[in-house]
């Protein structure tokens, strides 16, 4: 089978989006994620836009990654400026990664009107960049931003840009559909066009979904003899977004007869998904293709009815291939298999058809429903699963807490809680001001049970997220809290829900501390 | 210019989406709004599939439509029946509609495992049921479902299909890819065939985005000859949803140069989405194509310099053309001309060098560094340019709040915030219960304002997100709240950032309620 290059731009392309805004541990994780999964290039960040970067590459650089190559993204050199003399082109070198990602432009008009230089400098841009690089010892990668409108108005010098990056060393050339506008057809055409030019090249597709046709562009450059894929994992980035991996890897390597991800791998893209949209704050849409819990849900009687005859009837593909399920709408089930798994993780010697099993997916199915979601709160779900087995101590207990917070207010701060709690019999009231009532109602408990449990004091609060529920309206409905704990060694993260944020964080806290009493028992 | 007819099923395969529900005046209603904008059919349901539906077409016979004509949906005659005694067939006279829609099966294998019935029989009931309706004076329409999956199996069998409805008198033959599966390429190849065979005939393509090309498979299927395309208005539907016809009306005529809708009303796309996405009770997402908010939103300083230079750079088409606008977002990567423009916006007359403009760019410095972010909150930063304009009244003043929270709660609700603020001179004072802080706050304020200002009354919170600060780290730190609001027309985001997340989500509602009252003043 012919083998496609995954590209992820989700870290660069994909902080382009509105309301996506991500911390180096955020970037760090989201890396993990991509490597676990078997992506093939993690393009990281723009060095030169923003000085924070250059910390995250430096972490980054220590990470042992498994499949992915760490790439930084850069124009190429300024006009009239020595590629070793052009600050950018410094910022991108000092990110140390293995390979190098440099956009130039292939489209006269914007050569013109944008860059403000001549045709032949921009050939000349293009081609030092690239060699300046790759004689740094990078893999180089161009993409040529505006390639199709470039190809267009002036196909010679659009392949001529090409054929600059190709003597500067470049090893993949990427053709960039930069405003979204191409259509599947017209870029296929042009992809062959370069593929006969630069058949000693990989020549990798780069689309926007501003006319909802990305995945459509890529697949169809693919089919054109295209062998690498730019995109973002989840599909976010600048204006309506990129071309979503999620979304053309399974379309590749399922229906298309391409090589993306090992078949293991891609039974792991809807948790991947999951995980990252955790980590950027977003909800995956149920009208995700692929990975979204409706994508393969059946409403109409008559469409249940032919999958239970057969199930091509009303589905592209098999749902497990992608990690989803299906489901019916009357009547839900929860994937039993994978909650099995995660039991016996925790309980190796579990059976299938231990009554447990079945106590879990329907205790699932009815926090679920409730507005619970353990995709991004491991610690939870495996609580969830030990209170079950009667595995977990009551460590304490809460009897009441009360929480004020004012404006103006008259101390320090801002809110004060007290709470009162049974450790061992004994009755503990403590009170705590906070910078916020949840801080406040932290700080009490932590006071209350301080002397009991010394491991607490490790304990600290890494990332608190809060989302209202899906189609949820108003202040009025459940919110969700997820909160990151540390302890210096390892992450965990616990969730919470209730009417009330401060409840559903009080929630996610309690089993945060109980999750570390648990490894501390161990 | 060739025109293409819209076929909108919003109102049937649309309802077959996760979540949506329609009363009948949610029906009457969206017939009203797709027929002001132009569609040409409105497949308005199944009367057999649910007695209430025979209700609304009772009422629905009754509105004067422009341009749309009403279409009843259903099957064809059951295997060994006359038309005249199918109770699904009685069901779809008794709707009264000018079109009949009816689908029949176009690939063998559904016709034997899901049917269980003999080709042959099946051909005759596709023909029986369209000269039934042809005979009672109707316009049919025949929707050929898994039609590509068909032609791939058997093309003679699936275009005698085609055939056995042309013969009972169907005027248009509409090609369905009813699991989602088929590619643009397939499509068209297929669509070809169809027009070549059946030249007389309008060709129509029923697409679902379960590969996530739902409008690449339609504009290409209009490429190939199909000159009716059927969606859902805003793409939800059964499973991941139908084709969009928000995406393929624009593509089609504003890209690839058909007629689709009068151009004064593609100019009114926009705002007809944002009204039957209210009545649907769905929010148009930002990311979507053409008429999402993020559509023409512009990020990277470098792509808004482009777009300020030549428009093209960065945008497929003028956002002016579907209703929708161009946004430079203000954010670390956006520099004095972002501002500058957002800034003449609301003052055309503002001069590049007027000392205003830099006294806002440094009061933007200032929010960032303090953790506001202004990218995802328009309304907020329109209200920081009206305040240093001197343009924003004092609608009223806080005095001070409390909330009270606490765990267990006495009474039904979990939180009380008592309010006092100080409106044209006089003091009001209001307390409200809430299921959480932040809506007992809202509710408390509402009943504060209630009297003076009777606009509050439809201003509704739509979403709340919560992050603390990148590199921040616990509950002590940061918290920046996001908060969507409302009105039913438009909607509107605002920010708040604090140690405290009431204080935080105060702020971003007080925004909001500024902004509604100041769009009432204008």
């Amino acid at each position: 089978m012919q083998q496609i290059e995954l590209y992820d731009s989700t870290l660069r392309d994909g902080a382009q989006a509105e309301g996506i805004s991500f911390s180096v541990n955020d970037k760090l994780e989201i890396v993990r994620a991509l490597d676990a999964l078997g992506i093939h290039y993690i393009e990281a960040g723009n060095p030169a836009s923003n000085p924070k970067e250059l910390e995250f590459f430096r972490r980054a650089g220590e990470l042992r990654l498994r499949s992915a190559k760490l790439c930084a993204f850069g124009s190429t050199r300024r006009k009239g400026v020595a590629a070793a003399n052009d600050q950018n082109c410094a910022a991108l070198l000092e990110a140390n990664t293995p390979a190098v990602c440099v956009f130039g432009k292939s489209s006269p008009l914007h050569v013109e009107e944008i860059l403000r230089t001549t045709p032949e400098e921009n050939l000349r841009m293009i081609e030092d960049t690239c060699r300046f690089f790759v004689e740094q010892g990078r893999e180089l990668l161009f993409d040529a931003e505006h390639f199709f409108d470039g190809y267009k108005a002036d196909p010679a010098y659009a392949l001529a840009t090409l054929a600059a990056a190709a003597r500067g060393g470049a090893r993949a050339l990427c053709l960039c559909d930069t405003n979204g506008g191409a259509f599947p057809w017209a870029a296929a055409e042009a992809v062959r066009a370069v593929c006969a030019s630069f058949p000693a090249f990989c020549v990798g597709i780069h689309a926007h979904n501003d006319g909802d046709m990305a995945t459509a562009i890529a697949c169809a450059a693919v089919e054109a003899g295209a062998r690498q894929v730019q995109g973002t994992f989840l599909g976010f980035g600048e204006r309506v977004g990129n071309a979503s991996l999620c979304a053309i890897a399974p379309n590749l390597q399922l229906k298309l007869g391409y090589s993306c991800l090992p078949p293991a791998q891609m039974e792991q893209l809807l948790p991947a998904a999951m995980h990252i949209a955790s980590v950027a704050n977003i909800t995956v849409r149920k009208d995700t293709p692929f990975i979204g819990a409706s994508a393969f849900a059946h409403k109409a009687g008559m469409h249940a009815d032919g999958v239970l005859k057969n199930s091509a009837s009303f589905e592209h593909i098999d749902p497990a291939a992608v990690g989803n399920r299906r489901r019916f709408l009357v009547s839900e089930f929860a994937g039993k298999a994978a909650v099995l798994r995660r039991m016996q993780k925790l309980y190796p010697a579990l059976e299938a058809d231990s009554p447990a099993v079945a106590q879990i997916v329907a205790a699932l199915k009815e926090k679920e429903f409730s507005g619970y979601s353990y995709e991004g709160a491991d610690a939870s779900f495996d609580l969830l699963i030990r209170k079950r087995m009667g595995d977990v101590p009551a460590f304490f207990e809460l009897i009441s807490y009360k929480v004020l917070d004012e404006l103006p207010y008259g101390n320090e701060r801002s809110a004060t809680a007290t709470i009162k709690v049974k450790v061992d019999g004994q009755v503990k009231i403590a009170a705590a001001e906070g910078d916020g009532p949840v801080n406040a109602l932290d700080l009490a408990m932590r006071q209350a049970l301080a002397g009991l449990f010394p491991a607490l004091g490790q304990v600290q609060l890494l990332d608190y997220k809060v989302r209202i529920m899906e189609s949820a309206i108003g202040t009025g409905t459940k919110v969700r809290v997820l909160i990151t704990s540390g302890d210096g060694e390892k992450q965990w993260a616990t969730v919470g829900v209730s009417h009330d944020i401060i409840e559903a964080s009080w929630e996610a806290l309690v089993d945060s501390v109980a999750f570390k009493l648990l490894e501390g028992r161990a």
